[in-house]
C-alpha cells in the first residue's frame, strides 16, 4: 500500500539517524541468541528475528540514550534487552493464540512445535535478564522487572476477560498496557535512566513511551476494523472472529439499544458468528461513530506522547520521535 | 512405604529448624502471587503451590544463609525467588511434557489450560524477578540470571536429545543441571551471598548446591526404572514410556551387544514399544548394572555435596545439609 509506503518513513528515518547503533544491538543479539548446547535455540530465535520485525522497542531505547546525551555502550545491551523480552512475549502469544503466521511467515510454534516456543521464550528471558544484570544499574532492573510483571499480569488478564462484554474501558486499559504500552515505557525509560538523565527528563520518557504505545495499540485495534476507511485491508475481521474486546467494540457495545445488545451478545459473548455478522458489526460501529471515538482515543494519547517531548532536550532525535507519534495514529486511512 | 516415612526425616528436621523462616516466606509468596488485576493468577499458582511440594529450594537458601549468620530479611526474598522460579518452570514443564498430574493432583494446564500455564508462569517469574532486585545485590541478580539461562537451555536441549541414543554422559548431565541442579546451586549460593559470608564458603555452597542437585536428579532417573529393589513401584516406566535418555539408558546402551542395541534402537530412538518392552529394559539393564552404575554415579556427586560442607561453619544446620544428602541418595531401595 501507497500509504504504508509513506507513513513507514519515520522508522526508517529513525533507523537510519541511529544506523550504527543499531547494527551493534544487531551483532549483540545474535552473538547471545547462541547456545552452546542447545542449537535449536538460535534457530528458532533467527526465524522470529530475522523476519524483520520494526524493531521499535530497541530503537526507542537508543534514541531515548542518546537524545539524553548518553555516550557509553549500555544503551546496546539495553535495546538488545527489550528486543529479546519482546521476541520472547511474541513466542508465548503465539502459542497462546494457537497462530499460525507472524511476520509474514509460519509461526515458530507451527514450523517446530508449542514446547520449543515456551522454551526458547524462557531462554531469550533469561538471556534478556543477564544483558540487563551486565548494565549494573539496579534501577534499570527494577524498572525492567516490572515491566515483566505488567506484561505477564496483562496478557493473562486477556485472557480472563475475552468475550467479557461487560468490562470497562479501564481494564481495556490495563490489557493495553501489558500487551504494548508497559515496554515501550520501559524502552524509553532505561535509554534515559542509563544515560544519568536528570528525573523530570526520566519521567517525561516513560510518559512519552506509555501514551505512543497507547496510541499504537488502540490504533492495531482500530485497523483490526478497517480504520476509518471504506475499503477493508485483508486482516480486517481477526479480533471479531476471536471474540477479543477491543475498544471499537466498547464504543460501540455502550451506544448499544436492545437489538444490537443482543447482536454483540450472540456474536461475542456466545461466539455464534454467521455469515454478514462482521459486515452488520462494522455497520453498528459506523452508526454509532465507534470508529471515530476510537481513533479520537488515540490521538489523545499521541497529543500526550508529543507534550512529554517538550521535557526533552533539544536534540535532532526529538523530532524524530514526534515523527513516530504521527506515525502511529496515522495508519488508520 | 515405610521407607519413605523413614527418608522424609532429614527434610522434615531441616523445616522444623527454619520454621518461623519459612512461615515468612509462605507469607510473602502468598502475597507476591496475588495479582490486583487477573484473580487467574493466584488461583493457577495456589493450585499448585498449595499441593505442597517439597520446599527443598527455599529450604537450601535459608539454611545456606543461617549457617553464614545472616540476621537480615532478604534471605526470605530470596528463598520465594527460588520458589517461584522452580514454580513456573514446573508449570511450562506441565506444558511441553503434556502431563497430567503434578503432586498428586491434575495438572493447571488440564484444569485451566495451556494458555494459562504458559502465562501464569511468566507472571510468576516477573515476580521472582522483583522480589531479587529488592534485594539490591547485583550479584545475587546474576547468580539467578546465569541460573535462568542454565535452566531454559538444558530444557532446550533436552527437547532436542529426546530419543538419541547416542548423546554422551557430558550431554545428560548438561541436561541435569538445567533441569535440577542449576537451581539448586544458584538458591544455596544466593544464600551465602546475602549473608556476605567469605568467597570459599560462596563457593562451597555452591558445589554443595550443584551436587545434590545432580544426586538427586540421577536419583530420579534411577526410581523411574524402580531404584535397586526389585519390587515396581506404580510409576516406574515412564521415562522409558517417553523414550528419555537417562543414565540407567546410557549405561544400559554402553555395555549393549548387536542385539541389545537393536532394542535399545527400536523401543527408544524408534519408538517402537510393545508389551513385555519394559521388562526386557530393567532386564538388559540388570545384566550390565547398568542400575548399580547409575547409584554409583549419584553417590558420587552425594560424597562431593558432603565434601563441600567441611569448608562451612560449624554451625547446627550443617548436620540438616548433611542429612539432606544421604535423605536423596538413599531413596533407592
Amino acid at each position: 500500500m501507497s500509504s504504508t509506503a509513506r507513513l513507514a518513513s519515520p522508522v526508517d528515518a529513525l533507523l537510519a539517524a541511529l544506523a550504527d547503533d543499531m547494527d551493534r544491538v544487531g551483532t549483540l543479539i545474535r552473538e547471545r541468541m547462541a547456545s552452546e548446547h542447545a542449537p535449536r535455540i538460535p534457530e528458532v530465535t533467527a526465524h522470529l528475528v530475522e523476519a524483520g520485525g520494526k524493531r521499535l522497542r530497541p530503537l526507542l531505547t537508543l534514541a531515548a540514550a542518546r537524545l539524553c546525551g548518553y555516550q557509553g555502550d549500555h544503551h546496546h545491551r539495553l535495546a538488545a534487552t527489550v528486543e529479546f523480552i519482546h521476541t520472547a512475549t511474541l513466542l508465548h502469544d503465539d502459542v497462546v493464540d494457537e497462530s499460525r503466521r507472524r511476520r509474514g511467515r509460519p509461526t515458530a510454534n507451527l514450523l517446530w512445535d508449542n514446547k520449543s516456543s515456551v522454551l526458547v521464550g524462557d531462554y531469550l528471558f533469561a538471556r534478556a535478564f543477564q544483558l540487563m544484570v551486565e548494565t549494573g544499574s539496579l534501577r534499570v532492573l527494577d524498572i525492567l522487572a516490572d515491566a515483566s510483571a505488567v506484561i505477564a499480569e496483562g496478557e493473562v488478564l486477556q485472557l480472563t476477560v475475552a468475550a467479557n462484554l461487560d468490562i470497562d474501558e479501564a481494564t481495556y486499559l490495563q490489557v493495553v498496557r501489558g500487551k504494548t504500552a508497559a515496554l515501550f515505557a520501559a524502552a524509553c525509560e532505561v535509554g534515559g535512566v542509563i544515560a544519568g538523565a536528570p528525573e523530570p527528563q526520566v519521567a517525561a520518557l516513560r510518559t512519552y513511551g506509555d501514551a505512543l504505545g497507547i496510541a499504537f495499540q488502540i490504533t492495531d485495534d482500530l485497523l483490526d476494523y478497517g480504520g476509518l476507511a471504506t475499503a477493508l485491508g485483508k486482516n480486517v475481521g481477526d479480533d471479531f472472529r476471536e471474540r477479543k474486546i477491543t475498544l471499537p467494540v466498547l464504543r460501540a457495545v455502550a451506544a448499544a439499544d436492545a437489538t444490537e445488545r443482543a447482536f454483540w451478545t450472540r456474536t461475542i459473548a456466545g461466539g455464534d458468528q454467521r455469515p454478514g455478522d462482521l459486515d452488520e458489526a462494522l455497520c453498528l460501529m459506523r452508526r454509532h461513530g465507534a470508529l471515530e471515538a476510537t481513533h479520537a482515543a488515540a490521538e489523545a494519547h499521541a497529543a500526550r506522547a508529543r507534550a512529554a517531548l517538550g521535557a526533552l532536550p533539544g536534540h535532532p532525535l526529538r523530532a524524530h520521535l514526534e515523527g513516530l507519534v504521527d506515525f502511529v495514529v496515522s495508519r488508520v486511512a
